[in-house]
């Protein structure tokens, strides 16, 4: 069986579960608490496993290699396990559902994961009202912009692509999570929340929510 | 013929000028200045194209759909133009092309942009010796995780994976450019510093590199 490490509240293994949830894959949860004891993703155990010290990571299988990045993670399963597909069959449809994706995974989250803020923090001494300002600037931004190409693009349907939820979806949906959790008004992204909200009807997402995991607190 | 709307000094659209060179394909650049007049991707023109107002973007056909964010253009070319393939064939070669691609486009760059290194400095008010930390900082935390996954792999050849340049290679090359740039130690990274000199060697990198532009300063 497969064997995720993750953490209950990162955002980055929240996606991949709902891959795996999608496509009806069982997988053994490994938990690696970002917090506990300066955060044991920094383990040499974990290190050994996953050199970025980062979550999620996924062994396919027992002894095999482990796979990091979530997006590439959820690129093998796609691979592996066709159906039901996470990405279109078209290259232009492709192109576009992995850049929604991109803009979560490559603009917005990269900026408020939980190292970034402890640096802030911690290094630049910047307050939480300061720290608090910068989260939601780049969720203003990030998500202003995904908002912009699902609404005026007729490609979007009920969820980011066509009626069926994909790669974009998987992305987009904890980083709303995260965007709530902070408090971040959420008004302004009518296409967002209309899909965000399909998307939680769905047992895949419920089953992958932060709440319903092994580890959550 | 394809339009690439390029800045010379972007590492993003750098990446995807490597792409297309790698292919042999031709195409028109299109110069958005990310920094006269405040930024020409913020200009409604270009927004009109690019929503997220950023670059690079690629235009595959005249009058047809504009392609954004660079991994997921590099993606597409991949798709259409299959040869010379910029991922290995095997489902789990191509999950740790990406993720050396994503260690860089997701851990490393998002940081040390220069939307981002503007709010640090404009909006929190950080010293230009604070400033250069941070660069440094994930500069040195994200490239210590690509050196210690490239270094304990037999995957790894001449280039990041094997003895042909890939997407990996694509990303690598121009963040270690850029962290020459901004003076970053590279000591402590022999297999990224080898494989980058391999990479320059071939003209494909040369023609991609910033000096070779027609927007270059």
């Amino acid at each position: 069986m497969p064997r995720l490490y993750s953490y209950f509240r990162s955002s980055a293994a929240y996606r991949v579960r709902i891959a795996l949830a999608l496509k009806g894959l069982a997988y053994e949860t490994v938990p690696v608490h970002l917090v506990k004891n300066g955060g044991q993703q920094h383990a040499s155990g974990y290190r050994s496993a996953n050199p970025q010290g980062l979550v999620p990571a996924l062994q396919p299988a027992v002894g095999g290699p482990v796979l990091a990045q979530s997006l590439a993670i959820m690129e093998y399963l796609d691979e592996v396990h066709p159906q039901p597909a996470l990405l279109p069959a078209d290259a232009l449809g492709r192109s576009r559902v992995r850049a929604l994706a991109q803009m979560v995974a490559c603009e917005i989250h990269p900026l408020n994961n939980l190292r970034v803020l402890q640096y802030l923090t911690q290094e630049l001494g910047v307050s939480g009202a300061q720290k608090d300002a910068w989260y939601a600037h780049w969720v203003a931004l990030g998500l202003q912009a995904v908002e912009d190409s699902l609404a005026r693009s007729p490609d979007t349907g009920r969820f980011c692509h066509g009626d069926t939820p994909g790669l974009a979806d998987c992305c987009l949906v904890p980083q709303v999570f995260n965007a709530r959790r902070f408090n971040c008004a959420l008004d302004a992204y009518p296409t967002i929340t209309r899909i965000v909200a399909a998307c939680e009807q769905l047992p895949a997402f419920q089953q992958a929510a932060p709440s319903a995991q092994p580890d959550a607190e």
